[in-house]
């Protein structure tokens, strides 16, 4: 049988769901795709570890719980290298600005010719246009589904499912935390603060929440979709956007008054001047298909040319839920194999 | 460039759809993928118009308006022999008992290496299993997203989107026309009688409306669905099913007192028994998913292992939205060329 190799770079919260998922597919990989696909190696920015036959759960778990300081150089990049895998699993925090080292490693195994699966956005928000254009150049898939609202179908939504429709407008409710801030203000009435400290304590938000409540992540999964199923060529800062700590508890009883929702909606919109892409908190009235998407859910809508009107509600927003979308990608690369 | 020819059969209002997108995204495939893509015969069950050099529009209209009487013996599967083509797209009416000349046009395809696009269910109801094996045998795809609610995307969906989740439970409102009889007797209570002569007055539901009203559609649709994207065997015998005729005006004020809003949902389960498939007439409470589904829009909703719950609302149901299903299909399968 043919082996399949896999490497992931940020051992996280995140990486380490892929890695358990992809040990209980295994079986499952060999009977769809006829595929061995194994785990041959994984590392943090301090250092990897790595087995040419598949690395062992005990040995992950113990990778795991190391804390090792980053005394030793390490290069992530030559580690990537020297595992000379099939595909990438990228995985490390979110460096918007600069790509982070998740940048150099997409690119790094795009040029030795191996398929990336981005769950960090850092690198297709600073470069998506050249990291597909490397894809391509080197006979390779890059996916982006993690990066994407993960287990809420959006990328696959308008490359897949509606192939061949002109998208004319696509506006997404795709930060969970954003939104599970929101609903507390409006359902129990607490300020801005309070729900986000309440998201805190549930696992829910960050230590520092600014990249999700200032509206960052909204504008990162923006700018992503807007780049990779509109071809734009967006930057981050193209995007106007809002952040939920601008909405007050007088504000909230206002809505509330008034029979309106707020929701943080990224979207993006064919418009006689081009393609207008925006994060903006909006009240919405009681029919919107957004009023009830509640909590941490996400939603995605979209106008077509052919097909009518799509809304998608729902897909969790944990770990293993954006572990199982990068898995996901690897199915739909193991089948082109 | 490379060519690739495709050839329809039934040229009823699904047909000429997909022959008009078709056209009009010549450049679109040629651009994407290479690909001049080209329509060189289409067929009714009395005879063909063939060009191996493409149909021209005014040569289809010729054919659309011809009224030829099944005088002179004709057989599809010749004309599709003789057409010579790369892809099959079947738009025939679904004669779901025998799969009608649509499981013969098929399996001849198949046989001969083509592709096939199914997007009526009569073939699928009968031989999904059958089809897909030699689909598989003769290394060419069988595609039916026309077949399976169209522009509402339900077998991507357990397929492609989910692909590596365990599907627990699908469940939907899967025919637009019986949606529409139900949501005009509880809004406008008249009977349904009244409801379905006037979805016939719109063109919404056919002059007999019995494959829509009584279950059939739905129950092709959950067969189909339960058979390809969970591996079942089942026969379209085995999915219980409700009639919408079933439903009176006092059943109607009934429900509205307590606030319920009847549906008829198709629905696919895992239990531990087995998998459980049905057609039912369902009350469902205002909390409900698919309360707010109204009118000939339809639904899917997918419980999963590790994604959570996906649901998913839209997708016009008109001849065109089916023609593009069907060419959303063609773009996967170009994709894979």
């Amino acid at each position: 049988m043919k082996q399949w190799k896999v490497v992931i770079t940020g051992y996280g919260s995140v990486g380490k769901q892929v890695a358990r998922l992809l040990m209980l597919r295994q079986d499952h990989y060999r009977k769809q795709y006829g595929m061995e696909v194994i785990l041959v190696g994984t590392a943090r920015s301090t250092h990897g570890v790595y087995d040419e036959k598949g690395l062992q759960p005990s040995v992950l778990e113990a990778f795991a719980a190391e804390k090792k300081t980053g005394d030793m150089p390490f290069s992530g990049s030559d580690f990537i290298r020297s595992c000379q895998a099939d595909v990438l699993i990228e995985t490390g925090p979110s460096q918007f600005e600069t790509g982070g080292p998740g940048l150099a490693y997409i690119r790094h195994a795009l040029e030795t010719g191996m398929h990336a699966i981005a769950v960090s956005k850092g690198a297709l928000v600073v470069d998506y246009a050249g990291l597909s254009a490397l894809a391509k150049q080197h006979g390779v898939s890059l996916k982006i589904s993690g990066a994407t609202a993960a287990a809420l179908p959006t990328i696959d939504l308008l490359q897949y499912n509606l192939a061949g429709c002109e998208i004319q407008a696509v506006e997404g409710v795709f930060t969970g935390t954003t939104n599970f801030v929101l609903t507390s203000m409006m359902d129990e009435g607490i300020s801005c603060e309070e729900a986000i400290a309440r998201a805190q304590q549930l696992g829910i938000a960050e230590p520092d929440p600014s990249f999700d409540v200032d509206g960052w992540d909204t504008a990162c999964k923006v700018t992503i979709l807007a780049n990779a199923a509109f071809g734009a060529q967006l930057t981050l800062s193209d995007i106007a956007k809002s952040s939920v700590r601008e909405v007050t508890r007088e504000q909230i009883q206002l809505w509330q008054q008034s029979g309106k929702t707020p929701k943080l909606i990224g979207s993006i919109r064919r418009t006689p001047e081009g393609l207008r892409a925006s994060v903006e908190l909006l009240a919405v009235d009681s029919a919107h298909p957004f009023a009830n998407v509640k909590g941490t859910t996400k939603a995605i809508r979209v106008e077509t040319d052919v097909m009518g009107d799509l809304l998608v509600i729902g897909g969790k927003s944990d770990p293993v839920a954006a572990a199982a979308a990068a898995l996901k990608d690897l199915e739909h690369i193991l089948s082109l194999q």
